[in-house]
């Protein structure tokens, strides 16, 4: 393995994309959100991940909300871009996008549409990518998360991609909830990147080895997050912060994940923007909506102040 | 619901995409291709259905593929070319398209990343696509290939849009396999075009009020389809043409549908540009392979001549 004192760890937060009432990307407002996560103890941005709504923009959209972040004063340095597609054209093109925009770092689902479809033939996917990138400062992290994408990204397709390519493929998201799945692959592939999917394994994830989280929650979260991450660097006794970090998760779990965090910026920042969402995603009824703030207001968790 | 006599019906391919060996699309075989299917009994072509490797290729590749066959000969008249996306941006630019090329028709997948989304969200967005697309030319066939795509396209769905739409959303492809769905909606809305997916049920389909088929087998086995049909409206028995039509789409079933279909064109055109696939599908090995042919030459089926 490479070096990886320059891979992504710590605390990213899979940013939410914020939408115009035309259902545009509203670039003022995306970048003062990823300048607020970063205030907030954010050591990254997932721009484009599951909750970011990445596969409901064009490539074209993509790389031009990329670009206005950059333009709007976010530095590429921090941005994780999420630059899988189901073709390898698409995946291309967005990809090299990202690394010449200056990404340190890209998330990379495998194509989602075929299943069942063998570790060979990803492993072809992903290798046709990289030789048409053919850039090398691309860093590909591997994007788990079988319950939506129905793709598993197995051990097994990590340890033949590392092998391969052991400079560019350097760590992983993995989404799929299941701890023993990062204790599996950090024992497979050491100093390979694992970044924790959900915020209630980041601390034990730590405990592990692990090197941090790539979190939706961390949304309205982030000083939490950043929370127990200080702290349990500094071999402080972060169990207070982790439970009330567990606790904004369980209750957000509830719910589907990208309206219920845009539901909750909304009312926090009193931007109506929040509420633009591109289907088939939709926005909340009153009912449930109040059954989110509810449950909310009941952890007594200030979204701006940590714990 | 609309007259339907200028929808389609009959005997549709999902005619495969072939690729040069730089994996581009090989726009001479893949016209050729096409020629050879109406040759061969086909009333429409469905160009970027599953089996043509759709989702394999950028929406500005699948514009580019159609323009093509129409520069080669191909009527936009018969094709139906699939252009359901993930994006609503996408689906938009591709639908437009499609439109303009003078397709009297569509086959619209689901937004398909996100799971367990509402009818009301696929409403939603099927309602944003013919909004912006804002042409009284589209015409919509809905795809419901749940085992796939993973978002079932209910009844209730099907309903919704009719309603709203009349005009605009015309009939479905049902790639389910389950009979009863094709029964319940042709039911449900009297006059939707309903064209199974599945070649052991056409006939069923056809004796049923049912309108036709859109199969991926018929690259190969277009003219026993053919003759099923045609023998069907002219109320002639044609019990031997369909079983050996269910014999052939059995055995191609147990194989991954794309690359069995593109090895037995290989063979049967002596030409090795069909050997070549995006991945992650991936080609057979020798003994797939040779489990493929033995299977085939055994049914004794010439693919150019019917039964």
């Amino acid at each position: 393995m490479a070096d990886t004192s320059n891979l992504f760890k710590g605390i990213l937060s899979a940013a939410l994309t914020p939408l115009t009432s035309n259902l545009e990307p509203d670039h003022t407002l995306g970048a003062a959100h990823c300048k607020w996560l970063l205030e907030n103890g954010c050591d990254g941005l997932v721009i484009f991940g599951t909750t970011g709504e990445a596969n409901s923009f064009s490539v074209g959209e993509r790389i031009d909300i990329i670009n206005n972040l950059i333009d709007h004063g976010i530095s590429p340095g921090v941005m994780m871009p999420g630059t899988g597609c189901c073709s390898i054209t698409d995946t291309v093109e967005l990809t090299r996008a990202a690394v010449e925009a200056g990404s340190p770092g890209v998330l990379m689902l495998p194509p989602f549409y075929y299943k069942n479809v063998s570790d060979d033939g990803l492993f072809a996917s992903y290798s046709e990518v990289i030789q048409r990138v053919a850039d090398s400062r691309l860093k590909i992290y591997l994007y788990h998360i079988p319950q939506i994408s129905n793709t598993p990204i197995s051990t097994n397709l990590i340890e033949m991609l590392v092998r391969a390519y052991p400079d560019t493929v350097v760590g992983m998201k993995d989404s799929s909830g299941i701890f023993e799945n990062m204790v599996e692959v950090m024992k497979a592939v050491p100093g390979f990147v694992v970044l924790a999917g959900a915020d209630d394994l980041l601390l034990p994830h730590l405990k592990n080895g692990g090197h941090g989280c790539i979190s939706g929650c961390a949304n309205v979260s982030a000083r939490l997050n950043a929370e127990v991450y200080a702290g349990w660097k500094k071999g402080e006794d972060v169990s207070k912060a982790n439970e009330k970090l567990c606790a904004v998760r369980d209750l957000i779990g509830q719910f589907a994940l990208s309206p219920a965090l845009k539901h909750l910026m909304a009312r926090h920042s009193k931007n109506v923007e929040w509420l633009n969402i591109r289907p088939p995603l939709t926005m909340f009824s009153d009912a449930i909506v109040q059954e989110l703030y509810s449950g909310f207001d009941a952890l007594n968790f200030d979204i701006v102040k940590a714990g």
